[in-house]
């Protein structure tokens, strides 16, 4: 099913990078998941939305008995030619910074990661930066896989984030980096100065919304500031007006670590692993994966619903409901690997919950109210 | 500063039994715990409800690095005579015959507390059965501490539910309970056919609310069974209509569980324990908890906002925010045990994320917006 093709080879189509996506319809596997959750000791749907949430994940594993195994966290790194306009509170710096520091541990993720003793690897995608070469992977230790396009996107402002081919090879790097890990659950996060304006951009454009629904302060813009940005991307959108595409509105707004999530994205749902959204820039790659294959979206469970202004009706426009309402608005898959016990709990209950017959417990009702 | 009682004199006086429960303030503490949140690598309040939460546990605590120890799951099971009325979907039977699934590992709660490696005690506040003696306790098994006060409490239709001195003896023993294990956290579950009526009567009560508005589906009445319900516990409460303070109100309305919950909460708060509330039963119990010594409320943390109406007008009436909104409606402290890794990791996240300097991260504003 997977088209064989060659990330290096430099004249790829989109029919070679992307795949075709199936539909996942197997109402028998669901209604047996929904009624094994009925034999369960507790009242008809009184585990409330982790009830869909545990057929979700038998549906996407194609599995009675849905078990997560060798979770990957993977935080999508790169730089955005954007960021010299000033459309954040944090230099770019930042984004090679904050990378050194998931991968020494000291980041939001590293500390949630460990918690819940998922492996952290993070993609530098482009990021404006060359790191130093590692030690050898340890176990339990985060990795950096170096999959950098360019030294951040282009500025957007004046051209195209990317070129076509360089769009591409993101997307077979996505694809790529999510082949070679085991396990049929990721959750996807990143890192990236800038990156809520492409976010941003590529929502309003692909969803036909006004710009202003869906520009927020990012990383910590004070309200003129966010003013400014919207405008900015307006004139950024009016540039490439002519980018309705998916693919050629990934191209020309970016960033780099959108485009490799995008592909990480359609590996993902091709190879039926569980995907965790993090946040809205995770979210914009979902918007650009569903267009270009609809079915992705089966995949998806959504962590959390952020603080970031336009995250909210990017949920709504894909018609999803996220576990987690906490405002958060850090990124990194944060909120992904906060939601991760409710996965695990989802498919523990299933499997470990008797049932009444099996605990001779009563199921039957009594009386009717006198 | 705890008094000493003596659960098992017949005629104590509520002076005896419920402490004076001081306010924590230390307004240094909390300074001292958003200035070393601000200071770690994530923009200002990025980590949204997460910074409020580990600020509250580290006031809880007393600790400038708060740090959950040995946490208790503590399900409290109980009868009420109220059920014979027909005011539940299920059966009385069910309440022990819950208990024995909870111990024999296969309810959702008995689930949730094994995945996170939580201890589980179930206790027999009032059960009508006799529950066979059981082994030794083993480490990480659940067990059961048989504190009953009677086999139901009396049918609150036609006397009150229980006697002043069994009120006091429950909440004694909830005191009790908790004095007796370790730990610096507690998790609140219930479980007792019958029990949403005597949460929803004392809501009515102690907030001045209709009880339309507190009257829900339970376990599982359609629509007309819950007008039926709605109409009895109208009449019950008009019964107990002088019924107006707390331990009056506890006394008249029922239930066993409630009562030693109270009593639980009161000691824990004592204690400086972490508390953490389960669904509406557990926070009827906290209304109770709360009028007697206002000062509990800062101790607990609200796990979930559940299905059950009422439940929403409830927290809303305390002016608390629960982490969890997940549309459960199953008690037992499933809740409380989804909710338990965000403490966790609010607690993680003060200890062991790096700082901007640490970490050698710019927090520095580049220049405004162009």
């Amino acid at each position: 099913m997977t088209p064989r093709s060659d990330p290096r080879r430099p004249h790829a189509s989109p029919h070679d990078i992307v795949p075709r996506v199936p539909v996942i319809a197997d109402a028998g596997l669901g209604q047996y998941l929904q009624h094994q959750l009925d034999q369960k000791t507790k009242p008809l749907g009184s585990l409330g939305r982790l009830e869909a949430l545990a057929r979700q994940l038998g549906e996407i594993l194609g599995q009675q008995q849905p078990l997560l195994v060798q979770p990957q966290l993977l935080v999508f790194a790169a730089d955005h030619g954007l960021a010299c306009r000033g459309v954040s509170a944090y230099p770019s710096d930042v984004t090679w910074q904050m990378v050194e520091n998931f991968l020494a541990g000291g980041a939001a993720v590293s500390v949630l990661a460990r918690q819940h003793g998922i492996n952290l690897t993070v993609i530098d995608c482009g990021v404006a930066h060359d790191f130093a070469s590692r030690p050898p992977l340890a176990p339990g230790r985060p990795q950096l896989l170096v999959r950098k396009i360019a030294h951040a996107t282009a500025d957007s402002s004046v051209q195209p984030a990317m070129t076509p081919a360089q769009c591409l090879q993101a997307i077979a790097n996505g694809r790529e980096v999510v082949r070679s890990l085991p396990g049929n659950a990721v959750l996807l996060g990143e890192m990236g100065i800038g990156n809520t304006s492409a976010a941003a951009m590529l929502f309003s454009r692909l969803a036909g919304r006004d710009i202003a629904d869906c520009t927020g302060a990012g990383a910590g813009l004070d309200a003129p500031a966010v003013v400014r940005k919207t405008a900015l991307l307006a004139q950024v959108l009016e540039r490439h007006s002519d980018a309705v595409e998916p693919l050629a509105a990934l191209a020309a707004l970016g960033g780099f670590e959108i485009a490799t999530m995008v592909g990480a994205l359609l590996q993902a749902a091709l190879e039926r692993r569980v995907v965790l959204v993090d946040g809205f820039i995770v979210g914009a790659a979902v918007m650009v994966a569903h267009a270009l294959e609809p079915a992705v979206l089966q995949r998806c469970v959504f962590a959390h619903r952020s603080g970031e202004r336009g995250h909210a009706a990017l949920l709504q426009h894909l018609d999803v409901h996220p576990l987690l309402d906490l405002q958060l608005r850090l990124g990194e898959a944060s909120g992904a690997a906060l939601a991760w016990p409710l996965l695990q709990s989802a498919c523990l209950l299933l499997s470990e919950m008797a049932s009444f017959a099996s605990a001779g417990v009563a199921s039957s009702r009594p009386a009717p109210l006198a």
